[in-house]
């Protein structure tokens, strides 16, 4: 079963947030072959557009990771319908049924901790004012 | 000089993210003593309130670190405003001038990258469909 993970972001209307996608999709591109990005908002391409890119390279079942923190109303509400799964949890793309599943958000994690430690201590190291 | 760590989150009308601030606060408290969290919008305290909460127990300069991948409007309007930093860098609360500097983003890190495998991983150990 050939798999498509769809990393789902959020979007902005900052710029910064395609450099962000494209760099986690290539990170991500060392653990799985076919690695799409989608934006919820703001930002193109949207969910269903890279679904559909992904099933058009082959994937067999989609398994969307969103790059989020929490699951709020984008996670339960937003990303399937964006997505545009449907009832029996599958995308119809031309014809093809693709089971859909969505990953956990990221939630509590030691590394995220130790970023944010790292953030700030590049501060302390060389402070800059707002 | 005695520093106080401001964790800045987005929020959400979802609860989840009052945990997610609660747990990231406790994990850099073994790295800072004086460490809070405040949200942009959507849940309490404010970021003001959380900079005044760490001038009261002591903090003689702010660092702000937020739990954001990358700086949309957000990070160069919203949280020096909702903060209160004037002209200066400072916020001057019950009289105190207190600077506040702005950590990075996390931004692009391998570590991200390995927690969204995991999640991935943990959709193909145990599938779920939505």
């Amino acid at each position: 079963m050939k798999t498509g993970i769809l990393l789902v972001l959020h979007g902005s209307r900052v710029n910064e947030w395609k450099e962000v996608a494209i760099n986690y999709k290539d990170l991500l591109k060392e653990y799985f072959d076919l690695v799409e990005f989608g934006f919820i908002e703001f930002n193109e391409p949207s969910l269903r557009a890279a679904t559909e890119s992904l099933v058009k390279m082959g994937a067999q079942e989609i398994i969307a990771v969103p790059l989020l923190f929490a699951a709020g109303a984008h996670f339960y509400r937003d990303i399937p319908r964006l997505i545009g799964v449907n009832d029996n949890g599958e995308v119809d793309i031309e014809g093809k049924k693709v089971k859909v599943s969505i990953a956990r958000p990221i939630g509590i994690d030691k590394r995220v901790a130790e970023i944010l430690k790292e953030r700030v201590e590049q501060v302390i190291e060389s402070p800059r004012q707002i």
